[in-house]
């Protein structure tokens, strides 16, 4: 396939590589700023261009893969095509793409993690195309580069968003907060670096609901209040404490 | 030393192995079930007993490893001793055994984590004692059993127990509740795993201020509104999103 890179960051970078080394061609590399096209563009093999009309319009698939509030401007100003158009972003309905007529979203999952080494082999991808070839051309694609494809609709993609937002985001913050009291007593954070691991690896073998210890599960109401007192100078941090404790006995299955 | 060993628990039952292979003698063990205390004493080479005034007075260190609302009931029964009483709870304050003359608390932070393989080499011990030279004599055996041992008052045990609940227990039920929106949707868990494992990796390498990410701390709104509305048939996971956003956006560093 000849391909039209639209973006020149993380995921466009990695993805136009991996494209390289199954033997499409990267043809064109577009980035609002010349120098950064360039810069991928030489390591891909293709021409660098800043200006949407300079853009072929006979590639086979165009990717776009900048910032979510820029994929809108960039759509607009691209010229009409015929090949398929999908966008990598994860939070960003196949409905921006729909003005062209072959559309879809091509989304590596784990461009969800900031600064992270992008190695595709193990992470997931979802895909979804506004036709069943072009779904299937994607998720072919899709194969060649990670184990882990899933054909998965907007309102699914947006699911995973959210509870990436749990198990990651959320999950970072309660590490935060964990070394807020561990410091505030004058321990060193790295104390609980045994504990953090195991908790992850555990869930990766059981589901988190085997996996759920601690004071709200066996509803120990004297650890509880103990901690509620402990936690008395910090009323959000107490709040937090008491949600998530009515939150587990609750969900106990 | 010659020692006693209260208990035939988990951590008992890897103390008393760890003690022998350093060449300390575990004289006896106690359970309050001769069945239990025959299976590790058979072990150990000791001697099992069930019976209270059965137990030798004049061992080295007794090691009270029992449940934390059986604490106070052994301590009650246990005959009068000069040697080194400690228990191995982590939120029990040291007071429970200060009827000794000698006492004092050997606690490894791992037991924490239910079912877990207990290896003491790299999880933390905390010790603290009515002496210094007691103090010493636990903080040496830690030595032996662990890379990691510090001396800690039963307060900063405290802080360290909630701060595990907020790094496992409330983490896990960040898994439980990201597994909940992305099973409701009909993906599969095992597509977070990845995430899961990158994000607790993370916070081994950098502080988790530095690796907060994701709408919250970017105070993106509208993806905020977004996931609150997505959330709106369950009030109570509703609040935790709530609740927990305002909690990162205020912690900003």
């Amino acid at each position: 396939m000849d391909v039209v890179l639209i973006g020149s960051g993380n995921v466009a970078s990695h993805l136009g590589k991996a494209l390289c080394q199954i033997n499409h061609t990267v043809k064109q590399v577009y980035s609002r700023r010349l120098d950064n096209a360039r810069e991928l563009a030489r390591q891909l093999g293709a021409e660098p261009i800043a200006e949407m009309n300079a853009m072929q319009q006979t590639a086979d698939l165009y990717i776009i893969s900048v910032k979510d509030d820029a994929i809108a401007e960039v759509i607009g100003q691209m010229p009409p095509v015929d090949g398929l158009v999908v966008h990598t972003a994860g939070s960003v309905s196949i409905n921006a793409v729909s003005t062209f007529a072959n559309h879809g979203v091509f989304y590596p999952f784990q461009s969800f993690i900031k600064g992270a080494q992008l190695s595709f082999d193990t992470i997931p991808i979802l895909v979804e195309a506004n036709t069943e070839s072009n779904t299937e051309l994607l998720f072919e694609l899709g194969k060649v580069l990670s184990s882990s494809v899933l054909k998965a609709g907007s309102e699914q993609r947006g699911a995973l968003h959210i509870s990436a937002v749990f198990a990651c985001n959320f999950v970072n913050h309660m590490y935060r907060l964990g070394e807020k009291v561990l410091v505030g007593s004058g321990l060193p954070f790295e104390l609980l670096h045994p504990l953090i691991k195991e908790t992850a690896d555990k869930v990766l073998r059981m589901s988190p609901s085997d996996a759920q210890t601690g004071p709200a599960v066996r509803n120990d109401q004297q650890i509880i209040q103990k901690h509620l007192h402990y936690l008395s100078d910090n009323r959000e941090e107490q709040d937090i404490y008491r949600l998530l404790s009515e939150s587990i006995l609750k969900n106990k299955v």
